[in-house]
């Protein structure tokens, strides 16, 4: 049976880059079907109906939601290039650390785009908190995954994006390579491998969704 | 090399309860550590760094956080009782309804215990909501992992404890009979499984602790 590979996403979402990747990094040929948010699809409302969000990936009509757990999907149904580890504790820490990821890093650079003055400082003490995690995990290693491009790589690779932006709209440069020398070379060596580099959506695009997205709050709060 | 598995626990933690029952599940013999929340130990500190969060697997000296991560650990060492199904559409199924019981449902039911009035009533519908996709999820099936207790009954088997506290201190029966029967098979199914319930605390004791840790709330807000 021929494979029928379909990606529910939106150009600019840095969790369904997760998934272009690693199909990508595996080789798997799929159509990206691009989603309006302000008028979700009957294939999305349909396919996730819990959480109606992107992405979601669709194969030989079955779906399955949730980028991290798609990421796995895909690692378990083709084998090219694994994205975990052997090993159970390896498995376990990749897993904690892209759940770490999620729910930590991320929302933390991310919270930094709405808050000023004092708060933004306690945001910045945070995220570096988190960011120097990181940075300890990245000892004598190329990517976290080791030699190869992983699971907690395609988690936080999209920190690269957010380091930009950050630096464009409000000019704070979060991953200072002074004090995150390793995280600093890793972001440079995962945003320069082919793969990774041609999925990422063009900077100046980029910059302008988020400076629309982000309006309201900066009218509120202007940055310095 | 004889085995060393140490869970870092509470006794009245649903989160701990899930690695409880999964090592109880798959016949490993382990050391249960009480911890004191309010006074956490230097081994809870060093093992979880980040979230300093109960529960921490130990396994022969290195430590694993996150008690969904524990558990897919606890899966992938000990094959006995397998808790995953093999099939990748069906395990990432499971590993979506796991992550779905953690972030949805049973914070809509614990938001219960602190909300009243309209707000309540809002919340019982969200509750509702999350709870009538399990219930469709079960059609056909004894547990969620079919025959066998599976992922999905562990990440959400601490509902029946929560649908317990409820009903005693706010008067809500969450998980209705007439509404959810197949919901309301499961629970009782699960909690009549001999591992799952001589792991449960004791009722009157986890009552008398939820009382008191809701103290300030239900004093703000006197159930009705």
């Amino acid at each position: 049976m021929a494979e029928e590979v379909k990606l529910l996403k939106t150009w600019s979402s840095p969790f369904a880059l997760r998934v272009d990747w690693a199909l990508k990094l595996k080789g798997v040929e799929y159509d990206s079907i691009e989603e309006d948010l302000s008028n979700k699809s009957p294939l999305l409302l349909q396919s996730n109906p819990v959480y109606k969000k992107i992405p979601v990936l669709i194969h030989n009509g079955k779906s399955i939601p949730e980028s991290l757990v798609i990421v796995e999907y895909v690692d378990e149904t083709w084998k090219l290039h694994p994205l975990l580890p052997e090993d159970p504790y390896e498995r376990a820490r990749a897993r904690f650390l892209a759940k770490f990821s999620e729910e930590k890093v991320l929302p933390s650079a991310w919270i930094l785009f709405i808050k000023r003055g004092k708060e933004q400082e306690e945001a910045i003490v945070e995220a570096h908190g988190n960011l120097k995690f990181l940075e300890e995990e990245l000892e004598g290693k190329k990517f976290f995954g080791g030699e190869k491009i992983g699971l907690v790589d395609l988690a936080l690779g999209c920190l690269s994006n957010f380091a930009f932006l950050l630096e464009e709209i409000i000019g704070v440069k979060i991953v200072d390579q002074e004090k995150f020398p390793l995280l600093s070379a890793w972001m440079t060596e995962f945003t320069e491998v082919p793969i990774i580099k041609e999925s990422l959506p063009p900077r100046d695009k980029l910059l302008a969704r988020f400076r629309e997205r982000l309006e309201p709050h900066l009218a509120a709060a202007p940055p310095k």
